[in-house]
């Protein structure tokens, strides 16, 4: 096991009839920006509920937040809450709004440059806006974690920035809140959920049995739980159960210790800034022909997977390889999501661009740094 | 799945050499408090590591906790803190002292009336010196809990608190300070461990399937693990899974959303208070019994205890649960410890006045409130 350090103080607030909780973790005195996207909570009663649930109104509202959520978008939200004297974020929605909150977060205070090279050039976040949350999509882990990412449309950008000032003080899970969502919504949290923790864990052994079981727990969750969940949207359990998988799939404690390998994510970022796919489904287009590229390096781990995540006893281990990430196409397929560029309307020539895009930044991904350029323009061949 | 709220803000800090790390988390303005046992940690070296890595050296040390740590020391460390102006505490040691150091922390600053409030009387815990941990053994968890168990031999009491205040700050786990323990200290923290899973996860689905795999993990990885550290107590490997398997076996997320029962501690603590035995063995000796007792309204977890962390296929459902129940003690035996109160030379009627105990409480244990004090002299008596 290699040496890690793990540090998670976000104060999860989880079940029925919580959304309305926020007034027992917010101070009267903070100055609240809420936060929101497409308008959505305004439907279906959320947005009531947690305005119900403040110690005293918002300062200022902003909603609008997109998925991939924009830079643009983001800096008209931070003019607008530095002009109001905003000292806390509530943001309410799924993980475009949280990755936003933090974004806007950090941005407020941060007077050196242009705040975009917080995300291009990795600038120091010395200071941020504390933020909470109220979750009303699962999947992106946002919610406990220190990460955002955002995008530039007009740069076909889409960078992540971490740093601990932007972990939620407060996240509040109440699973009631995600009985409306559209399926795609739901599908695409599982996906993402999914991803995040094979990105944790299918890289090489390092003799660490715990967290392997504990991605293992989360994994077989989504596997069992997230069809339930789709099937039956006012499941209370079963939307408990992916709300609560999709958090831990991301929350930090899987990757201590491990080596990871974030290049489904990496490559996923660019099909999504360049042709607009959910992020999700980008995931699941990639994955599957990114394991079979590195089948060699993770072979034991593709093993593992395939007999405990799907219960494959093939004996030949190549075959039970190949069967389970069959078994994992297969798990996307049944949830409607397509694992192929074409069935987004992608043509086979149309990836070029992000091929040399990696290419002209000499890109090395995967655990063990071998992913190059060639690779990846394989990868994304076997995707077409 | 129940409501819960799940909130851990320690700081874990884990791995090969970080023994002194302390600079890095502790305020060099600092009164420090360094608190340890028996003096072992001064002949293994860990002391010197630790003194080593002080951003300034300690104010005042305080050695000679004992296991299950006595109120009466823990009051002289509480006076000598109080004259020294002490405003952190730096525990070096295993559970006891970490226990006592939360224990010192809340009453350092507790004047309302006697400490041994807050432990007999469940007065309220208002303030708290901050304490950070080097954990040199593994097996109790307080390293990252807010809960802390203190004993008083004159009046044969052995009592617990939980509070947020005395939660450590930061803990720094590393496994070599592990590797001189004496093979009776390793085999109790593994036993303390496993027995903390069991009272997270041995009572009654509530539809949640990730903390019951969370749950399977850390038993299995004690199982498969702990043997090994035992056999090769320089198996960096083996002595790190340990480590971090009793850590998340009680830092709080297993028993998010389900019910506990924690049975087999209560009737534990006073088979310590009366006789003296090792905590962990105490555990030994209750539990399978207590399981046994219990095995009708345990039935289902009892069941997948034994199918998913024995591989037990027995057909019979009631043979396999207590086909589970005898490979727990068998796993215990392995580690050489025993499972009956004889061994522990206790005369078979030597457990009237902790039954007496019960009885005068009116008590009602276990998930459901039904283990009163008839059922506990049954439990009781099995152990004989």
């Amino acid at each position: 096991m290699n040496n890690f350090t793990y540090h998670n103080p976000t104060r999860i607030v989880f079940g029925k009839a919580t959304v309305g909780h926020a007034r027992k973790y917010l101070d009267p005195q903070k100055r609240v920006l809420l936060l929101f996207g497409g308008g959505s909570i305004k439907q279906n009663g959320t947005y009531e509920k947690v305005l119900g649930g403040l110690p005293t109104p918002p300062v200022l509202e902003f909603g609008g937040i997109e998925p991939n959520p924009e830079y643009e978008t983001c800096m008209r939200a931070v003019e607008a809450a530095r002009e109001a004297g905003i000292d806390f974020i509530l943001a309410v929605g799924g993980g475009s709004v949280v990755d936003a909150a933090k974004f806007i977060a950090a941005a407020i205070p941060y007077r050196e440059s242009d705040p975009w090279d917080i995300l291009e050039k990795g600038a120091a976040v010395n200071a941020a806006i504390p933020l909470g949350t109220v979750l009303t999509l699962p999947g992106t882990g946002s919610e406990a974690n220190p990460a955002s990412v955002i995008s530039r449309r007009a740069r076909q950008k889409k960078l992540a920035f971490i740093h601990p000032r932007v972990q939620p003080a407060f996240s509040i899970l109440d699973p009631e809140t995600t009985y409306s969502l559209p399926v795609r919504q739901t599908v695409n949290g599982i996906v993402d959920a999914f991803t995040h923790v094979i990105e944790q864990y299918m890289t090489y052994p390092v003799d660490s049995p715990l967290q392997d079981r504990q991605a293992e727990a989360v994994l077989l969750t989504l596997i069992e739980e997230g069809p339930k969940a789709v099937a039956q949207p006012r499941d209370y359990n079963a939307r408990a159960n992916v709300m609560l998988a999709a958090m831990w799939a991301l929350n930090g404690h899987l990757s201590c210790g491990v080596p990871g390998d974030w290049s489904t994510h990496m490559i996923g970022h660019e099909l999504t800034a360049f042709f607009g796919i959910d992020h999700a489904r980008t995931l699941a287009i990639v994955m599957p022909a990114l394991l079979r590229e590195q089948r060699k390096a993770k072979h034991a781990k593709l093993l593992q997977f395939a007999r405990r995540v799907w219960g494959i006893a093939t004996e030949d281990e190549g075959a039970a390889v190949e069967e389970g990430i069959a078994a994992m196409e297969a798990f996307f397929h049944g949830l409607g999501v397509e694992t192929k560029l074409s069935a987004y309307e992608v043509p086979p020539d149309g990836t070029a661009p992000i091929v040399e895009r990696f290419r002209a930044a000499d890109a090395r991904l995967g655990e063990h740094g071998d992913l190059d350029a060639d690779r990846i323009e394989a990868v994304l061949r076997a995707c077409a």
